[in-house]
């Protein structure tokens, strides 16, 4: 892990930018640091400068919980070399959801599961660069994203202890039954009229998921309107498993 | 409404019980007041005697935020007049239950709607009585009981501004179109693996709820596992619409 930029924000949260092998990414850690903080991995859509006022605004929020966060990447975004097969498939699905047309599970596939692919490993790498880092100790949480990455890092890697996962994207319908291997705590926000989802398919997978405590969020505000309130649900869930 | 009992609980909540009519019900009002108290009318499946303990749990911690409560029994519950067609219905649905069968939708409807009919012009009158009592005011929210119950009501009583709704107890399906009439905020609570629920049904209704406000709230633990968690998310609720 190379550290390629650091800046105090003016609450005293430390930002540094760093790259892993040829992945970019952001760590946020609070300004007074006592005990080591706890990390909170953050996932996004893809596009880190785009989303970075959302989620510079999520982890200075954390930060002020004690918590530390970090972010790394898509595969295939913002400025890593692109997917062409990918991004074809997401054209398709595109297409799909514009002619009203039933997405083929294929289609999702070819999207999804070589980002999980490509993606899982470099999350596991981040987080190793991360706990040896001075100030970050367990447990760790992770927090949205593209929720299949979510998933299989969730049935893999046994230093998260709790996930926030947003039912905001699709899942190849094979890794519901992945999703019975998920045992550790979670909480499932999903957007009951979001447009660009399927409904059935997020309730199928929550309904899948081992864990025996798991607790659905269901709001209306489509895709972007997730209600600030989850801010708050979501800083609780971490509160309880996280300390 | 005549009180029939009164008592100032250790921490200053002064508990009243009452009847209107032949209809005995429970009123707690914080110990301190200053502007009228919002209301929230607390629903239960019937029973006050058995129900006391829980009931008046919840009535303090919510006079602690400065709410008053106030309760009713449900008609042929408790010391109330029996009413045979709904023991019998009631009786249908545990036999359908035991067996593994589904529950056919007449009984469901010979269960429910009887106690609709009946509770719900008993709830208004209880209203009316309320809100002419010193130091009660609107807004009112409604909170639990019957699902059923609470949803007519939410249709036919413009004075409640705001339910949080316990998906505990089966509805009649034609109620189902009856829910896109609710348009007031609404937390749903469900209860994922409730055995004596039907899940499909609740998800439903959810989705009928004309409400532009509205979330669920899906947990593990069967019909009495709510978590400890949701009595502090319908509180933030009732803050966010009462206040």
């Amino acid at each position: 892990m190379r550290f390629t930029s650091e800046q105090r924000l003016d609450d005293g949260v430390l930002e540094r930018g760093f790259t892993l092998g040829e992945v970019p990414g952001i760590l946020w850690t609070p300004g007074s640091r006592s005990a080591p903080a706890p990390l909170i991995l953050m996932g996004h859509p893809g596009g880190l400068h785009k989303m970075y006022p959302r989620l510079a605004a999520r982890a200075r929020h954390a930060a002020a919980e004690g918590y530390a966060t970090a972010t790394i990447e898509l595969p295939g975004s913002g400025d890593r070399p692109p997917l062409p097969a990918v991004d074809e498939a997401r054209a398709d699905l595109r297409r799909a959801l514009q002619a009203g047309e039933p997405v083929a599970d294929e289609v999702v596939e070819r999207l999804i599961l070589p980002l999980v692919d490509q993606a899982v490993p470099e999350w596991r790498a981040t987080l190793d660069a991360l706990l040896d880092l001075p100030g970050i100790g367990g447990p760790v949480g992770f927090a949205g994203g593209v929720i299949a990455v979510a998933v299989r890092l969730a049935v893999v890697e046994p230093r998260i202890a709790a996930a926030l996962l947003f039912a905001g994207s699709y899942v190849p319908r094979a890794m519901v039954d992945q999703a019975r291997q998920v045992t550790i705590p979670l909480l499932v926000l999903l957007q009951w009229d979001d447009e660009g989802n399927d409904r059935q398919l997020a309730l199928d997978l929550f309904d899948a998921f081992g864990s025996k405590e798991k607790t659905l969020h269901a709001n209306m505000g489509g895709h972007t309107g997730v209600p600030q309130s989850e801010g708050d649900a979501g800083n609780w869930f971490f509160g309880r498993h996280l300390r």
